[in-house]
Parts: C-alpha cells; sequence; structure tokens
C-alpha cells in the first residue's frame, strides 16, 4: 500500500476532482525515417499541413475564447519563419522528426526564458504546436484520457484541454504551468478544477501509483496521491459542501444583493472580451463595473471601428446599466507588440495610463472610439494606475480635444463620467487629493502588491499578498470613507470583490458597490448574504 | 555655426563638466591576419596574456573598490568557458580576431538582455574584456582622451575610467549605461560627472561638432552641444553655484546637524563595504545607520568567519558610535549566485528577509557573525523588506536560537537591539502592529518606488519616482510620528537624506535622524543648517 502523498501548489480554477491520474508527459511515438531528403521533406510538409488541417476543424466548432487561442496556433503553424529551419536542416541528413523538434525547441527555449510571465505561458502553445506535427509524422492519435481523469503532467497543451470531455469530471494538476496560461483560462470559464505550480519534486512522470486514485482540491490548491480512506471522506466532505456552496449560490444568483442586516449591495460584473456579456443575463448584475480592453489589443492597437464595435456591443447589451469601460492597462504582465517595453520590473513600469499618456497616438484613437460608443448606452470611463493627479488631468484634457475635434466633424460622441482606479498605494493614501474625478475604482489585485510589496503572480511570495492584511484594508476603508465625505462613488473591482473569504472584511471597511468575475457572480451574493452588517 | 542640441538623461554622478566631446565608441584598429591556424591561435593566446598582464598591473595601483572590480574582470579572461570557444573556431579558418569577437559577443549578447540591471550592467565589463584583448591583437594603444574632455559614447569601459586622467576635469555622457554599473560607482565616489541614458536619439556616435565645446551639467542629468555664449555663462554660474554650495559644505563637516531654529538633527552614515570606513572620519558623524551586507555575498554566501570579520573592523572604527548593519538584502537589482532566484519582477519578489527566512541555511551564519561581533562595539541589526510582524518575529527567534548555541559553545557574543526597516508600505501604513520593535530605519527609495508603483531604476516613469510625492510623506510623517508615541526610534537612510532637495521635507515630516553617503555627509549637513524647523 503506498503511502499517500500530499503535494501542495496554486489553485488556476476552484473545485474538487477524484480520479485515476493520467500522465500528460508521454512522448509521441517513434517515427520511421524515410529513404531520401525529398521524401522526408515530404512527410514534414504533410504532418504540418495535417496539423493545421486539424486545428482549423477544431476552430469551427469553438466559441469565441477558444477559437482565438487555437488561431494563434494555426497562424505559427503557417509562419515560415517558425517551420523554415527544419525543412533546411534536412537536406543534411536529419529526419524530418527530429529536424522539426531541434526548430520548434529552439523557440520554445526563447518562450521559457522570457522573463515576461505572458510569453512563458505561450511556450504551452509551442510545445502544443510541436507535439502535434510529431504525432501527425508518426501517425499516432493522441492517447485519449480516461472520463473522470486527472491530467497531470509539466504542462498541458490548449487543444489537448479543448479536446479533452470533462462532461463527466476531472481536473488538472501541473508541475509548472501558470494562472495566467491560455488553458488556466479556459478552465476557470468551464469550471474544470485545476491547480499548477507544484514544483519539480514530489508529482514525478512516474508517481508511485500511475493508475491509482487522486483527490484534486484545486479550491485550496492541493493534491494527494494514493489517499487514506480517511482523506476521502474528508475530501468528499469538502468536496459536497463546495458543490452545495455553489448550488445554493445559484439561487442567488436572480435576486438583488443584500446583506444579513438588510444592505443593500450593488453586485457588477468584470468582463475581459465583448463575447462573454453572450452568456451573462444583465438581469442578475448592476452593470459592468470593469470592462477591460486589453483583449482588443493583443497583436497590435486596434483601429476605432474594432473598438467602437467591442464596446457599444457591450453598452447595447446593458440597455440603462452602467458599464464602466477602463482604457487599455498594457504593459505589466500585458505586452503588445509595438507598444508596450521590455522592463526588469514590468508591474513597476510603464503601463496603464503612464504608457497611454506617453503614447498618444495610440491614446487617442481608443479615446474618440469611447466618446462615439457613448452615445450608445450608460458608458463610464475609468483610467488604469493613476499615480499622481497630472496623469488624470492630462487625460481629460485629451478626452476634451477628442470631443471638439468629433463635435467639429459633425460625428456623434458624448462625454462620459471619467473616473481612475484606485490601485497605486499613493492614491489611497491621499485620495484628496483626486477630489474632481467622478469616481473611483479599488484595483485590489494591485494595490495588494504594491502595498505588500509581493507581486500576484509570483508563488514564492503568495503568503504576502492578501487583501485581508490590516494596511490594505485600512486603505480601502480610508478611500470609502473619503469617497462617502466627497461624495465620490467607490467600487471594488479585483479579485478579492468575488471571494466568499475576503467580501465580509470588504463590507467592514464600508463597500458597498463590488464587480466580479461572472462566474463568481452567484458566490458573491450569496457571501453577501451572511455578513452582518 | 551649428545649432545648440540639448539632450537629457539621467544624472549618475552629479557635477559640472565644460570641455570638448570624445567619442568612445572608435573601434579597434584592423587586425592582420596570420598564415596558419597554429599562428592564429598563438596570437590570440598572447593577446589574452597581454590584456590579462594589463590588468594585474591596474590592480596593484587600485584602491579595493576599483580592484574588486578588475578581479572581476581577470577572473573572466581566465576562464576557459570563456575564452574556449574562439580557439575552437581558429582552426577551421576564422581569423583570431573574428573569433575573439564572436566568441564575446555572444556572451554579451546574453548579458545585454538580461531582465536583472545587475547582469546588464555587467555587459560593460564583458565588452571592456573584449576590447582590451582586440587592441592587444593589433597591439594598438588605446588613445587617451585629451584632459578635460567629456566622454560620451554608448557605454565605458571600467578599465577606460580607472586609466583616465580626471585631475583636469571632464565627464561621463551615455547613450545606454545605468546608474547601477560599476563606472557609475566609481564616478560617484571619485565626484566625477556623469550622466546616462540620454538615449539613441541625438548625441550620435558622429555629432555635429565633434570636437566642440560641450556643457555637462550632472546635477540635473543634461548636456548642450555646440552650446550658445549665453548658455555658456548660464552653465558656468550654475558650475560655480554647485562648487560653491560644496565648498560652504565642507565647512560644516567637522560640525553637528543643527537647524536654523537650533534642533539638532543626527546624520549618520551609509555604507556598502567596510574598506569605505578608511576615508570616512568618525568624528564627522554619528554613526552608521545602514551597513549594507550584500557587498560580502557578492559570489556566493560567504562563510562566518568572513562577515565576522568585515562587521568588527567597522564596529572598532566606530568605537562608541552604533553601528546599524542591515542583514543581507539579496534579490530585488542584487542577485547572488546561488542563493536569489530569476523573477519576472525582482522588485516585488523573493528578496531580504523573505530570501534569508527562506533559506536559514545561509541567514544563521549571518546571524551568528553578528552575535559574534556584537561584543566589539554599538551594534544594531535590522532586516530589510519586513511586510508582516510574523517575518520579525521569525528573525528575531532565529537570533535568540544562534544565542543560545553559542553560549553552550562558550563562544562570546552578545545580542543587539533587533530593528526593521519600514520600506514595504504595509509598514508605514500600519506600524502599530510593530511596537515591539527595537528602532524603524526608513528605506525611502524602496518605499518610494513601492508607494508610486515606480521602479527606481526604470527612467521611463522616473517622472514619478519622488519623495516628495505627498502621499509618500505622509507615511513618513505617520511613521515617525507614531515612533515618538511608542519611544520607538525613526530613522531614515535612503538617498532623500542625502539630497539637499529633500532634505527641508523629510525634516517638516519630524525626521531627526538621516543616513547618507558619505560623500553626501557634509552637503547634507549644509542643507539642514538651511532649514526653519
Amino acid at each position: 500500500m503506498p503511502e499517500p502523498l500530499r503535494l501542495q501548489g496554486i489553485s488556476a480554477s476552484a473545485g474538487y476532482a477524484e480520479g485515476p491520474l493520467f500522465n500528460l508527459d508521454r512522448g509521441p511515438a517513434r517515427y520511421t525515417g524515410k529513404a531520401t531528403a525529398g521524401e522526408e521533406k515530404a512527410a514534414l510538409k504533410a504532418a504540418i499541413a495535417s496539423a493545421s488541417d486539424r486545428l482549423a476543424t477544431l476552430i469551427e466548432t469553438a466559441d469565441d475564447e477558444a477559437a482565438g487561442i487555437l488561431e494563434f496556433q494555426l497562424a505559427m503553424l503557417e509562419d515560415d519563419a517558425l517551420t523554415g529551419p527544419a525543412f533546411v536542416a534536412i537536406p543534411s541528413g536529419v529526419p524530418a522528426d527530429m529536424a522539426w523538434r531541434q526548430a520548434l525547441d529552439a523557440e520554445i527555449a526563447g518562450y521559457e526564458t522570457s522573463d515576461q510571465d505572458y510569453f512563458r505561458a505561450r511556450a504551452a502553445d509551442m510545445r502544443d504546436i510541436r507535439d502535434r506535427v510529431l504525432r501527425a509524422l508518426t501517425e499516432e492519435q493522441e492517447s485519449a484520457a480516461p472520463a473522470g481523469a486527472i491530467l497531470y503532467g509539466e504542462d498541458i497543451a490548449p487543444t489537448r484541454f479543448l479536446e479533452t470531455d470533462w462532461s463527466a469530471g476531472g481536473g488538472i494538476a501541473l508541475r509548472a504551468g501558470s494562472t495566467a496560461s491560455h488553458v488556466a483560462m479556459l478552465a476557470r470559464s468551464r469550471g474544470v478544477p485545476m491547480i499548477v505550480g507544484l514544483g519539480v519534486v514530489g508529482l514525478g512522470s512516474s508517481p508511485a501509483n500511475p493508475n491509482g486514485l487522486a483527490l484534486l482540491d484545486a479550491e485550496h490548491g492541493g493534491i494527494v496521491l494514493a489517499p487514506s480512506k480517511a482523506e476521502i471522506e474528508t475530501f468528499r466532505r469538502s468536496s459536497s459542501s463546495f458543490a452545495a456552496r455553489r448550488d445554493k449560490a445559484e439561487a442567488y444568483l436572480a435576486k438583488p444583493a443584500v446583506t444579513r442586516a438588510g444592505t443593500t449591495v450593488r453586485v457588477q460584473v468584470n468582463i475581459a472580451d465583448p463575447s462573454e456579456v453572450d452568456g451573462i443575463d444583465i438581469a442578475t448584475c448592476d452593470g459592468v463595473g470593469l470592462m477591460r480592453t486589453e483583449f482588443l489589443f493583443g497583436k497590435a492597437p486596434p483601429d476605432e471601428e474594432t473598438q467602437y464595435r467591442a464596446y457599444r456591443k457591450v453598452l447595447e447589451w446593458a440597455g440603462e446599466k452602467p458599464v464602466t469601460i477602463r482604457t487599455v492597462d498594457a504593459g505589466g504582465d500585458k505586452p503588445v507588440p509595438g507598444f508596450t517595453v521590455e522592463e526588469s520590473n514590468p508591474f513597476l513600469g510603464l503601463r496603464g495610463i503612464r504608457l497611454s499618456l506617453a503614447r498618444p497616438d495610440v491614446f487617442r484613437v481608443q479615446i474618440r472610439a469611447l466618446l462615439r460608443a457613448a452615445v450608445h448606452g450608460n458608458l463610464k470611463v475609468m483610467f488604469p494606475m493613476i499615480a499622481v493627479t497630472e496623469e488624470y488631468q492630462r487625460a481629460a484634457a485629451l478626452f476634451a480635444e477628442e470631443q471638439a475635434g468629433l463635435i467639429a466633424r459633425g460625428i456623434a460622441q458624448k462625454m462620459p463620467p471619467l473616473g481612475i482606479m484606485v490601485e497605486v498605494p499613493s492614491v489611497a493614501i491621499a485620495p484628496d487629493a483626486f477630489a474632481d474625478v467622478a469616481f473611483f475604482s479599488i484595483g485590489s489585485n494591485d494595490l495588494t502588491q504594491y502595498v505588500m510589496a509581493a507581486a500576484r503572480d509570483n508563488a514564492a511570495v503568495a503568503h504576502l499578498n492578501s487583501v485581508r492584511h490590516p494596511a490594505v484594508l485600512r486603505l480601502i476603508a480610508a478611500v470609502t470613507a473619503f469617497g462617502l465625505r466627497a461624495k465620490i462613488p467607490v467600487s471594488l473591482c479585483g479579485d478579492a470583490g468575488g471571494d466568499p473569504a475576503s467580501i465580509p472584511a470588504l463590507l467592514e471597511a464600508g463597500l458597498r458597490d463590488l464587480s466580479v468575475a461572472p462566474a463568481q457572480l452567484a458566490m458573491a451574493k450569496a457571501a453577501i448574504s451572511d455578513v452582518a452588517v
């Protein structure tokens, strides 16, 4: 009987799963070499074409989010700069599989050693591409995981996630991985439990019980291999409790959020992409507290029409309810080619409003799109990473200038209320300098990481990164109190707003307006109903 | 008559210089190839030996600081891993100069693309090594700059700095460069004006007036090429005023620091290396407010004896005056091989006390060395990057454990007062959680960068990184007021303490104890004498 083995990682998508382990790291089958370099080239060409076809087929049935990821992979496969080196190597006697592997591994190494989480997270996509073509070369089918299995390994390919049937449960446990990866985003939106960062020790590629039962607690970020009977029972109780909380929460979804003492709390949603609103009933929330616009900037700054259409879609969906759009918060962990710059500490660098003000050519396009979209609903606009009042004044002046320009050209427009994110500590410590803004939205993720000097994506300092540290709560309470005195609305749009464990402290700090991820809406409302304030 | 051209960079060493420009970027002379690969190898070997000899000669006459830098270069030159690839390339027909250049350029590229400022700053050392050997190959002497010249270029080699005669004035203006480079450190300690970060535009490799007069204002970080007569006059007035302030300040050096209103202010010094105290008269300061210990950790964690001797040297030098030693603040921009980890935002990562607590094997050695050294003077010990009270408690517990161990072994020891750096905003916002520490030392550099969310080494956000922002001053005043109430001494040991422009605000915030760089001691005392509080 093997000893139970408990491993701790980081939750990337909350939930529980119990099932057999399935090893993701089995390499592809052996390739049988061809007689001539010409045949090797032809085999590689065919394998790339087959992998591309497979991706194109997947894209047809994927939703917007998944399609975006797969299109990124397809574009890479169609890029001669990526595939070329393999074809160059073949004539000197390198077999097709080795030529392909070497070419891709060189690319992957570049991604893996990047200091940007964004690019490191893309290494998983590159490995996915590499293995798809290798499998096509050997005409091997990817072996399917048994239903309800817990997929474990170094990392997981996005296409593997999309091709897996999650209807019978199951989950993901990764030694490396990132909460910022494509798969982590997909797992959260589909409710698949997932943990990352289990580290190099422990859950090896050949655990003691390769097919034994494992317990994945992705609410707290742990996994148990070869569990004892007592552990299985405890796990099932936690899992049931989680499911019960989730079910109970569903009942709160349709109702306004009210505390036990009868205090009404506004609960809005955070969205990262206009397509997300298709899955949300506007009646279940009080509007959009944060619409991110980084998605539009994926590969390059977008044109005015593209932005205008995206903003208008969400405004029309929300009707009379407010939609708070944040001007682009590029930089930090969100690089945009041709726009952001490489920095040794990007979270403390040229990001958010700093970058927008440094690049008025890009910023003015977004401003015009916002002014034009404003006529289609209840728009509010906020600026990320404001640290000093001059930044707000300069941004507001650009809005006024662009409005004048649109008026002169006879184009329909409307000036939205202009507010700021409260995430740089300087603003939270001295909010009185901002008495002329239309509203405050506390960005608790960034505020916490700056107040604690602990990067929010660094597992080594995760124990310090807590929104419930008294210093963070003190600042939140101070901003909320200032807002009340100065009659400036204050909301909060960080992850803490949707975290049942943090909601009591936030309401005690005086907040009455939270904006949460759509998947957290029900749980947040349920948690609010338990608070005494 | 060329138009005046004004360029703005960052001050790396304050001061003024007026003189002809001297281009640092002239490449070495052309190498005449040899007949056989054997001869090429011999030529390269001889050139490396010659460059090593030259370095060894320089080391003999260098002071400790310079010797350390040159020894780093010599160790690199003697490392086969660096030189080997060039010798491997020669037999396949590559001439010695090209083989050497290719081998070194590959290394340099690795340094230049590092996300760590420390390693990027070392790229200048690698280019220095490359060019020394190339010059030895062509038997070319480095052309000396005319006396009083302003050396400009992409970057400057440390040996070039050390071989230049600065007695007739002169200065340095770099397109790239770093305030953290070896040369910047040397320039500050020798009073050579220097600016960095002029950028890729402007001061090109062939400016309009290659030998014309340039005005270097390294107090404010600017340079003017082809200045007008009026500009020359203004510049000379600023330069005289700076010199006068510096001279006047010298008169204050020997006296205690007192404000215009008669308030006494303690002024201690910050030191980074025990050898620095040889140049300081202890009578001119109130002790050592910050002794850094990172220098000891240059290549690897040092043994107990090495640390003990370094601490004891400074304690004996200071006599009865206090010496506040900070436990190692590795990480951030100070990596230590085998100790620190690579992170995407090192300023928000595993650094300071976080790393020490994560590596008690390393920390306990430092603790024992401190406990033993404490018997030789008036030692105080402080912990960097404290964010939560648990960190202080765990560190203090380790001190108690190691003291018990030393007592059991009959080794002389003494428990010093244990204080904390106030640099993580959480501590400054809620100092009341730390009522049991022996003292607070405000680290204004880090505190400012976190409060403003603006990295202190990033020129793109330098406009936000101000200790005089009301939010930063508000926190400093709050910590000082709490210290008064709780009877906990509060000092400040960041760069702001020695900055005449910031001193009035710091004293107004209630501070009466500043710790400054030795070179700033006189100017700081002079500035204090002008303050009304």
